[in-house]
């Protein structure tokens, strides 16, 4: 029922992206008396995908002393005025449509993965922390951290067309670089090896792949379609297109470039 | 105090673990009023096992768009519907009680332990997921991943009598299948490779021990009353009885029987 | 801006850090509207630091039916009755901020890092359990477990000046032992092998360190000073000052004594 991907010329993707969604929130809400209020909250009561996602976000995150308003006025002044953000967020959707196979429509990623969630709350909290409002920026990272399990400094910079599956306990640090199309595992960390100060983080090239509760430590490069087996511990750089696996991880040798440009 | 299990012959399991429930909850009101009220609330107050944890659950996994009661009538009507599900209950609080030595009492498992609410709400989500209820078992799978942080698949099959021992970061993917009398530690993956697609995620059988952070993935085999070592990543089939430890996970030979019967 | 460490002869160290807590606060409120009233509640409506923490610890913990004025007055009368769980307060804040790159104020730790807030209430449980009130213990870390995904059993004994780093995951069994000075990164299991009851976590010396996703099994003893690599697996006694990695861990050799005293 869903229509082919990518969208006729006369839409561009964030405009038919949102369509899908209202029709799946409609499919569901008929055929579910008890998702159509929670669906007509998130999804049909709003006028754009931004504001659906700030809407749905800011409940998420909010607390008592962290009011849902301010959040959601939040999300979207960022939302709306970075419109590389509200890329990002289509870029995410179809990116967890076309990876996952678990994953059955975009309305589902929207509502329901924490670690897509997780990953635009971040986005919005290195804006801030760029226009250098760093305690909100900070308390953001925190609920994120409360709520999804999943703590990225904001200083992290994080490509687009990510996926970030289950998403439990995964770790970005400061001065972390995650390029685009990049698909992270729960248990993921991009972590620091405790002996360095500055910039002491992984940089993650395009296309990587990095399996379940794989640890990779230290300012170390693992290059563009990489893959990191599940359970690694990487302190290495490892190659473009190449696979890393173990404890300490060992590289496995060297894919042919499947049309991917080099880095 | 507790008396022994079995019940007497003229109690079933059901009636008798609620019994034990509300003379715990009953004793530990008297000897703690500042918990009077929270034990009122969620055992005392009801008049059976099932309603018991509907509350309780419903409450832990609302939010304010997913109102406790939809999930309280969902829950107990479940519970109500299907005879093996409360079988499950008692089975999973009976196997904590015998299984775990920091389980100081069935109630100290319903209230506290977010392994068993989240098996418990695994459960409903599968009973949905079998009606083609799919989006409200999503919605429900997703408030468990954000709750306890155990992210289970509704299509996947889960048996009875199963410990899932502190929980966190718990993954279980939609194909797999789980038996009876099972053990689970947290951070502990049944996931897939990421080549694969369709019957994609491992079979456990029935007594087998998992221990914390083992990540298992792929459609393989662990044998009835096998053993997995903490921290293994295991991508090959382990025979029954067997123990498996290691990144990759290598076998450690095969125990002798003890009076459970072959798979 | 912050003076620096240790405070003139006529403050003590939780006046000192209160005070600056207090002036962080102040200037973030000023800088970022959209906080004023979060750090209002939290910090600046409170006369000293024991009453900040209860407040902010009771919103984070409580629920529909774990109220948070009755956890506000359990965390104050606790710290308000024992000065040495003030004073481990004042030694985690100081240790955060000197061991943790990305902390970057004491109130950054005090109200954004679930690791902090996790200690702080488990020793709140530790010292109900020490007076018998076990089932608001156990409640209090089920509580803990739910919200901040790490799970301390009350009877674990925790030192002072203690870092949870990131936290997610952390699981700490009913009898282990954690000296002062340790630092913990998440995903780390101090946990029993599953085949002892009775006295069957792992021992941690003074000034270790371990690092993310290790797993310490077993009544084992991690000597002072020592270091555990990132995802390694420990089954053994591991010597002071010395390095221990991998699956299952082996040693790598003794470091040189840096001044610490010998255990």
């Amino acid at each position: 029922l869903v229509p082919a991907y990518p969208p006729p010329e006369s839409e561009d993707d964030e405009s038919w992206v949102w369509t899908q969604i209202k029709a799946e929130a409609r499919r569901d809400a008929d055929a579910e008396p008890a998702l159509a209020s929670f669906l007509y909250a998130t999804v049909l009561s709003h006028p754009s995908l931004p504001r659906s996602l700030s809407f749905h976000l800011a409940n998420k995150l909010c607390s008592s002393t962290l009011l849902s308003t301010l959040l959601y006025d939040l999300f979207l002044a960022s939302l709306t005025a970075h419109p590389s953000l509200r890329a990002a967020v289509v870029a995410d959707l179809l990116a967890a449509r076309s990876r996952d196979p678990a994953c059955v429509g975009f309305s589902h990623c929207l509502l329901n993965f924490k670690g897509f969630l997780a990953i635009q709350a971040h986005r919005v909290a290195h804006v801030l922390w760029a226009q250098n409002r760093r305690p909100l920026a900070l308390a953001l990272q925190s609920r994120v951290a409360d709520v999804f399990a999943v703590d990225i400094h904001p200083a992290a910079v994080v490509g687009k067309a990510i996926l970030l599956d289950h998403a439990t306990g995964v770790v970005i640090g400061e001065t972390a670089v995650v390029g685009d199309n990049v698909s992270i595992l729960h248990h993921v960390t991009l972590g620091g090896t405790g002996k360095a100060v500055g910039d002491r983080h992984p940089k993650i090239g395009d296309g990587v792949l990095i399996g379940a509760g794989a640890t990779i430590l230290g300012n170390v490069m693992i290059g563009a379609g990489a893959k990191i087996g599940a359970g690694s511990v990487v302190l290495i750089d490892v190659p473009a297109r190449s696979t890393a696996v173990g404890n300490p991880a060992r590289l496995l040798g060297r894919r042919k470039s499947d049309g991917e440009k080099e880095e």
